[in-house]
C-alpha cells in the first residue's frame, strides 16, 4: 500500500475543499453573517494547514494499483465530509457534529436527505455551502483533482473508475486529464445555463445558484422548508428538464457535441431511461386522477417528481407520500433504478437494469433453444462477460449492505416502510423516502447510530459500494 | 415441442390427483360429510375421465428436452391446482372459484397463505384435502410420478431439475427413478414419525395428520383459526423440530443414513442454516425482552416462529406483527433467505445466499490482490461458474417478478408494508406477512386480480421461477 501517495492526495483534497469554501465565505460577507464568516475562515485555515502538511510528504513512488485507488477514493470522501461538516458546528448552525456530518455526507453524496426540521433557520452562507457540496460531489471531487493537477503514474484511471458511477467506465480521451476536463467543462456549462434560466425566471442569484447546484449534482437540498413547491411553474419546469438532463451519461453529451451525434440518439440506456420516465408519468397520472386541480398541474408535479426521483435528486413540489399505493410503489421502484451510468445521479443505474433484464432473456432463450448461442448486446456492441459479472456482484453487495443497514436502523423502532425507504433513499442517494422520511418530513428523529449508518450508506451508494467495502475489508490491509 | 408427451404426463398427473383425493374422501365418510363426499366423488371421476383420455394419447417419441421439461412442470402445477380447487367450490365450502384456486395454489406450493377468515367453518374432509396438498406439493408431484411410473426417455432429469429447489440438483443415484423413490421414502418415514409423536402428545389422528402434512411440506395451513397457538408446548416443540428438519436438504439425509455420515455434518449449507436460526432466535430473544411471561415461553415462541419462517412453513403460535421493528425486519429477512436447497422449503435458499456472499468476498479479495486467483468453494468442492451464473440470473428474475407483482397488487391500495410482505410471503412460499397480511390476518380482502397474481407468485416461487417464465415466454413456442 502506497501510504505516502494516499496521504498526498488527501492533502490536495483538503486544500481544494478549503478553496471551495471561499464561495460560502463570500456569501457570508454579502449577507454580513459574521459568525458564519469566522467559521468559514477558521475551517479554510485548518484545511490549508493540514492539507499543506500532507502534500509536503515526499512520495517515493507515484505508482498506484486498483487497491490504492479504491481506498484513496473512499478515504477522500470520508475526509471531505468530516471537514465539510465543521463550519456548521463551529457557527452553531447545526450544533451536533453527527447531525452536521450526516448533512455533509448527504451533500457530497448528492443525496439530499436532511436532519434539519427548519431549513430556513440556517444562515444564507451555510445554505450556500450545503448546496455547493452537491455540486462538488455530483461530478466527483477526484475527477476535479485530476482535471487540475499534474499527476503522473498509472493510478489515475483507478481513481476515475472508483469514483465514477456505472458498470463500466471508459475514458473519453486517451489522456485521463483531458477526459476529466471535458466532463467538468460540460458540467459547468450546463449549470451556468440553468442559473441563467432561473435568473430569467425572477429568482435572485442566491436562489438560482443553490437550486442549480442541487439540480446539477442531482442532490436535492432546497433552501425553503417547502422544497420547490412555492416557486413558479416556470422554475419547476426548468428544474424538471435540468434534473432529467443531468441524469444522462455525460459521455453521451461529449459524443453529441464533439463526436458522432448518432451515438447519442442510438444509446440504449438513454432510450430506456426516457421510456421509463414517460411510462411512470403516464401511470401515475392515471393513478392520481382527481388529486390535482388541472391537467397541467398534475403533469407538472408528476413529471417533476418522477424526474426528481429517477435522477435521485430528491427535490419535491408535492408530497408523494399522499399518493395512492401504486404511485408510491412506482416511486420506490424508480429510487432503485436510478439515473444513467456516467451521470451525476445515483441508484442502481439504468444500464445495470438493462444488463440484468437482458441476462434473464438470454437465460430463457437458451433454455428454450439450447443450440442457439445468445450474447448480451448494448448499443449494438457485445457486453463483456466481465461487465455482466461485475453487475451481478454489485447487486449482491448492494443487497447485503441494504439488509445490514436496515437491520441496524430498525433498532430505532420506526415502522417497516420508514426503515425500508430510509435505506432506499440514502443508499440510492435520493433524499426523501416514505412515511416518517417522506418528502415533507426529515431524518432528525433517528438515533446517532442510525445517522452514522445512513451517512455510511450515502457515501457507499455514491461510490458504488466497492471503495467502501475495500476500505473496511481486512484483505486490503493484509500484505 | 413434444405435445403428445406433455399431454400424456398431464393425464398421469390428473389420475394421481384423483387417487390422492381418496384420503379426503375417506375422511368425509368418517365424519359423515355427505355434501363433501359427493363433491370428492365427482372430482375424482372427472380427474380419472380426463386423465384417462389424455394418457390414451399415443406418444410417438418419448424424448424430452429442457424446454419440454420446464413447460410440463409448469403446466402440471397449474393443472393440479385448477382441479384441486374444484371440491372446495362444488361442496360450497369456498364458493368463489378464484378464492378456491388461490387456496389450492397456496396448498400445493406449500405457501399456506389463506383467503379464509374462519378456517374452523370448513368441513373436516376439506381441511384434510387442504393440508394434504401441502404434503403432495412439498416433495414434488412429478418426483412422485417418476418414483411410481415406468417412464423412459432422457426427459426425467429435466423434470426433476425443473421441480426440485436449489441452485444445482444432483442425482442421488444413477437412475432417477431410484433417486425419486429414496426421496419419497425418507419423506414418508419422517412424516410418520411426526404423526406418531403428535399422537403421543394427545392429538387425534385427524389433527396429527393435518399438522404433520403442513410441517412436512413446509406449508403452514392450520385447522384452527389460532394456528398452532392453542396446542400444548409439547406439540409446539415437536412442530418446531420437524419444521427445521424438513428445511434440510433431503440429499443430506440420504448421505447420513445410507452413505458417508461425515458429509452430513460437514455440509456448509447445513451449518449456515443452523447458525442463522440460532442467531435469529438470540437477537429476537433480546429484542422482545419483556414481551413474554417466562424465558421458556419466549424461547418456545421465538424458536417456533424463526423455524416456521426460515423453512417457509408459516405456522404461527404468536403474532410477530406485534414484535419490535428489528425482530420484524429479521423475520422478513428470513423470509427471503428460506430453507436449504433440496428441502421441501421455499425462499431464495441458504446455498444461493452463501454463493452470493462468497462471490462478494471473492470480488473484494481480487480487487485487493489482483494476482491471487480465488475460486468459490462449497463443502470443499469448487462451485462451477455455471452455477454462480445460474444463481445470478435467478436473483435477477426473482427481483423482476417481485417488482411486477408488487406493482399490480398495489392497485388494491393497501399500505406499502402489506404489499411488500404479501409478495414476499407468496413468492417465497411462506404464508403470513406483516400488517394486513400478518400471521393473525389473511388474504381475503385482496381483489380477484391480486389473488390471481399472488397465485402465480406462489407457483412461480415453488418452481423457482424458470418453468413459469418459459411457459409464458414467446421464445418457447417459436420453432
Amino acid at each position: 500500500m502506497n501510504y505516502r501517495m494516499i496521504l498526498n492526495i488527501l492533502g490536495w483534497m483538503l486544500k481544494i475543499e478549503g478553496a471551495c469554501m471561499l464561495l460560502p465565505l463570500v456569501c457570508s460577507f454579502v449577507y454580513t453573517e459574521t459568525g458564519e464568516c469566522a467559521a468559514f475562515f477558521a475551517v479554510i485555515g485548518l484545511c490549508l494547514l493540514i492539507g499543506s502538511a500532507l502534500t509536503a510528504i515526499k512520495t517515493k513512488s507515484k505508482v498506484m494499483y486498483a487497491k490504492e485507488g479504491f481506498v484513496t477514493v473512499a478515504l477522500c470522501w470520508i475526509f471531505i465530509s468530516a471537514f465539510g461538516a465543521l463550519p456548521f458546528v463551529i457557527s452553531g448552525n447545526i450544533p451536533s457534529y453527527i447531525d452536521a456530518f450526516f448533512e455533509t455526507c448527504s451533500g457530497f453524496s448528492t443525496t439530499g436527505a436532511s436532519i434539519l426540521t427548519d431549513v430556513e433557520a440556517l444562515a444564507k452562507s451555510m445554505l450556500m455551502w450545503r448546496s455547493f457540496t452537491h455540486w462538488l460531489g455530483g461530478m466527483g471531487v477526484l475527477v476535479f483533482l485530476m482535471a487540475i493537477l499534474p499527476m503522473a503514474g498509472g493510478g489515475n484511471l483507478y481513481l476515475l473508475r472508483a469514483e465514477s458511477p456505472g458498470p463500466s467506465v471508459g475514458k473519453l480521451m486517451p489522456k485521463i486529464k483531458e477526459s476529466a476536463k471535458i466532463l467538468y467543462a460540460i458540467y459547468i456549462v450546463f449549470t451556468l445555463i440553468q442559473v441563467i434560466l432561473l435568473l430569467l425566471g425572477g429568482l435572485n442569484l442566491f436562489e438560482s445558484l443553490t437550486i442549480a447546484f442541487g439540480t446539477a449534482g442531482t442532490g436535492g437540498f432546497a433552501i425553503l422548508n417547502s422544497g420547490i413547491a412555492e416557486y413558479s411553474p416556470y422554475v419547476q419546469y426548468i428544474v424538471t428538464i435540468f434534473m432529467i438532463l443531468f441524469g444522462i451519461d455525460f459521455g453521451l453529451y461529449y459524443m453529441l457535441f464533439f463526436k458522432e451525434r448518432k451515438a447519442f440518439f442510438k444509446s440504449t440506456e438513454l432510450r430506456v431511461y426516457l421510456a421509463i420516465i414517460l411510462s411512470a408519468v403516464l401511470i401515475i397520472f392515471i393513478n392520481t386522477y382527481g388529486m390535482f386541480k388541472t391537467v397541467e398541474e398534475a403533469l407538472r408535479h408528476i413529471a417533476f417528481t418522477v424526474g426528481s426521483i429517477i435522477t435521485t435528486t430528491g427535490f419535491a413540489t408535492t408530497d408523494f407520500n399522499l399518493w395512492p399505493e401504486l404511485s408510491k410503489a412506482i416511486i420506490v421502484l424508480l429510487m432503485f433504478i436510478g439515473a444513467c451510468a456516467g451521470s451525476t445521479g445515483g441508484g442502481i443505474k439504468v444500464s445495470r437494469i438493462i444488463i440484468l433484464v437482458k441476462s434473464i432473456i438470454k437465460e430463457v432463450r437458451t433454455s428454450a433453444h439450447p443450440r442457439h448461442t445468445i450474447k448480451i448486446k448494448m448499443n449494438g456492441r457485445l457486453v463483456e462477460h466481465e461487465t455482466v459479472r461485475g453487475v451481478n456482484v454489485f447487486m449482491a453487495a448492494y443487497a447485503v449492505i441494504f439488509v445490514a443497514a436496515m437491520l441496524i436502523i430498525s433498532l430505532d423502532n420506526f415502522d417497516f416502510t420508514t426503515n425500508f425507504t430510509a435505506i432506499t433513499a440514502t443508499l440510492n442517494n435520493i433524499g426523501p423516502g416514505l412515511n416518517s422520511v417522506g418528502p415533507m418530513s426529515n431524518f432528525a428523529e433517528f438515533s446517532p447510530l442510525s445517522k452514522l449508518v445512513m451517512s455510511f450508506c450515502m457515501l457507499t451508494g455514491r461510490l458504488e459500494i466497492f471503495p467502501m467495502l475495500l476500505l473496511f475489508s481486512p484483505y486490503t490491509w493484509k500484505k
